[in-house]
């Protein structure tokens, strides 16, 4: 079940409501059929880090597919009246809105890709009406899941091996927030959730055992974890830190020993307070010099990539993590910064003008064009991606210029290999793409990350992948900023 | 339309796998049905402030009504196998569940009311099957809304009198999670929203003009802004930034002096980028001397309580804070740790045992009992709340406990009025609440912060509001927690 067929009623109207004025605007000025482009993308890495990972395309595909007003959103705008307390929206536009059909060219880069600041995610070419009611809600799933696989990858990846379980949906944003970021968490590489909707939804492996009211609602911590493990006999982990954590321990090797006289074994225990360095270590002791050096060591609380890390430091013996609201929350960096931009408009003459947002910072400035992303792959690693537009080409040999230092410049040898990111996903609003499984959009954040030394991939000063403009398209946007400040001066002369 | 009318399937499944397993523990142990009493409460103000602003019940009412088992949760349920490939749960313990009904007892603090660390925020009475089930959804809807319902009631405050718009939908957790935060933020008091499903959804009003892309999807900025007024003549709002924010403004009056002359008036010019203080003082100037005194100034741009507040003290001339990313995921603290405890258990004779989870700080304990908050007022402010157990009734005089300080007693003198902040939310599963509206809960939220000293509401070191235990349940928790830590040292030493 996907996101438009769990939320009712239709997600039209899922947008800022300024999209909706400039929709009757173009309207209005007969502009609204406009052949436009526009990119999705963001300008920093989250959490200071080297890399992001794509997500939330197939949520956005569903989106697009089911993008229809209905009668019900038609009313509803129908009934907003502005200062004069006359109607915002006219008759006609909204009979507009109302017999629209989603027909737009959408190219996206697959979910599970690494991608880098500047570069577009997702590119929309259509109608300048339908291209500017989609932008909040295409923003909102893919900023989000972005962020949140992104930071599952990093904890993944701190975790060297060991299996990251997901569990924050008690900190999430209510239902469908908790619902994205355990398919977001899947994609960044967690094996399990918690959240029983998201197994049900999406096939993500469900995982959990039991709480700390469960003991406390037996008199004796030893009879809980005894009862416990006769209802799951294969599947139990004991919570340990109820009262006191290694005496914790030491009750639960007791019950193991009696599942192991009944014919099971105990899977594992849980830490989720104290100080997991010393409470793992000891802990481990006690399990191995008891015969139980199968039993795994699951820890949780609060932790996030940096207390992984810095548990490993310490020698911690814990082989399961469970990461809750540091992940789904993206605690420290809580929005990745996305942002989507007019690239190109078609003037009467079937002519590209191309669009620049200026800024007073030349990085923040936006580029114009009909963009696609060049990856150039040397010897099994990535070495550089090179943004170029499609109506410029690329030049040979292929040359791209330092987006901060127009001075450097980046030319890739004949013996590169390349492909283009961006992926054709609808064409005059037909989905022409084979969506992968989530499965596979997990192997591919798996094979993407093995790409990236890790050097890119370390959380303290990482090294910055190579992101360029192709050399034309660079000279192209310099030339338009150079011509749009003197237009700016002039007037201010005048 | 409310939150389990918009999704679809059923909510049952919208919790931690844990509390599944740890259900069918009860059921498979007899134990199901005992009578159980969990509170929901977290431990620290958001935001390093001095008080947070319940919200979500709402949400968690509707939640509750429509708690019910369907036969597809069944069936994914069925399909869940363990270790050993065998089915997980219990053909008897799923039947028991598809019949299950909700008859819970809910006591709540209303929305909109001002809360403190470790009171109850919800109680929930009945059978811990049902309770444990329903800790996961209740967590994620309260600690969510009451987080943003916190930041937003302190970013009004910081705007002091002026309006204060929410439009963060773009970076907020996917479609509900902006619905969730757009609710919370009106109760913590925006005047109005860009998200048009949460004005369809909830009534509230929806705010929007527009954005850069309409600036330069026309040849020149002022056109851009006269095409605009002619489509919203009594609504516009132009955003001045595109190219040269003091240019924009001045084009922006030109075009308002037309406006004028056909008889209408600009409403209002937003500045999205740039120096804030410096650009609103500025336009300020340029707008009062070409005769525009009315004309507001919206601001954006990554806007907090903190910004707002240096922006006053530098001069700014904003009557209008439009505020997105940090309010929606409340970016310095994304998660307020609301956790729900289990206090209290009826044995088979029909007595209450009370409950505690131990920690190594005393403060991080729980609190045994069947808790209530009462407040007490002097002199038209409020002057603490004290937690009560309703078995052990309250003393007379009230005395309450310092929860970090047993040597430190408040006695409330008889002046003092009071109240119980819990009230009946269901009786038996039977909703006997009457629900405000938003606006009357919007409006409880300023009410109740009317109440509270400006030196609790301060961002900066606010004073510590006090709240303590009722004398005898302090007793009462001491005891318990002694003879707890007594019993397992006993144990350490055999």
């Amino acid at each position: 079940m996907n996101l438009t067929q769990r939320f009712r009623p239709s997600l039209a109207l899922l947008t800022d409501m300024y999209q909706i004025a400039m929709a009757q605007g173009y309207w209005k000025n007969k502009m609204h059929e406009q052949e436009a482009v526009f990119h999705l993308y963001f300008r920093k890495n989250p959490f200071e880090g080297g890399y992001t990972i794509s997500a939330g395309l197939e949520d956005a595909i569903d989106l697009l597919q089911q993008f229809k007003f209905e009668q019900e959103d038609i009313a509803y705008l129908q009934s907003l009246t502005g200062s004069k307390e006359q109607p915002l929206f006219d008759e006609g536009f909204l009979e507009y809105l109302k017999n629209m059909s989603f027909e737009c060219d959408v190219e996206a880069v697959p979910e599970g890709t690494l991608v880098f600041p500047n570069e577009p995610l997702l590119r929309i070419k259509g109608p300048i009406l339908q291209c500017q009611l989609l932008e909040t809600p295409l923003l909102t799933i893919i900023n989000f899941q972005s962020l949140i696989a992104t930071k599952a990858a990093r904890i993944v990846d701190a975790a060297q091996g060991d299996r990251v379980i997901e569990f924050g949906m008690r900190r999430a944003q209510g239902p469908d927030g908790a619902l994205s970021a355990t398919r977001a968490a899947f994609i960044g590489g967690v094996v399990g959730t918690s959240n029983v909707l998201a197994g049900h939804l999406y096939g993500i492996p469900v995982k959990g055992t039991h709480a700390h009211s469960w003991i406390m609602s037996f008199k004796e911590e030893q009879t809980a974890f005894a009862a416990y493990a006769q209802v799951f006999p294969h599947d139990s982990i004991f919570l340990v830190d109820t009262y006191n954590t290694l005496e914790g321990i030491r009750k639960a090797v007791e019950v193991a020993k009696q599942m192991r006289e009944n014919g099971s074994e105990l899977k594992g225990i849980r830490l989720d307070s104290g100080d997991l360095a010393y409470l793992s270590i000891e802990g481990r002791k006690i399990l191995d010099e008891a015969g139980f050096p199968e039993v795994s060591i699951l820890a949780s609380n609060d932790l996030d990539e940096y207390l992984i890390q810095s548990l490993k430091t310490q020698g911690a013996r814990i082989d399961t993590w469970g990461i809750g609201t540091k992940l789904v929350t993206a605690f420290d960096q809580p929005a990745l910064g996305g942002v989507y931009k007019l690239a190109a408009l078609k003037d009467a003459e079937g002519n590209w003008e191309f669009k620049v947002k200026l800024s007073e910072q030349l990085v923040k400035v936006s580029t114009p064009g009909v963009l696609q992303v060049r990856r150039f792959y040397k010897n099994g690693a990535i070495v550089g991606d090179m943004i170029y537009s499609e109506p410029l080409g690329v030049e040979t040999p292929a040359t791209m210029v330092h987006p901060n230092d127009p001075t450097q410049r980046k030319i890739f040898a004949a013996d590169c290999t390349s492909e283009d990111l961006l992926v054709p996903i609808f064409q005059k609003g037909q989905k022409v793409y084979s969506s992968p499984s989530l499965t596979e959009i997990q192997n591919r954040t798996k094979q993407q990350l093995g790409l990236l030394h890790e050097t890119y991939r370390r959380f303290l000063n990482p090294h910055a992948y190579k992101v360029g403009l192709e050399a034309k398209l660079h000279d192209q946007k310099m030339n338009l900023v150079i011509h749009l400040r003197k237009t700016e001066q002039q007037k201010n002369h005048d």
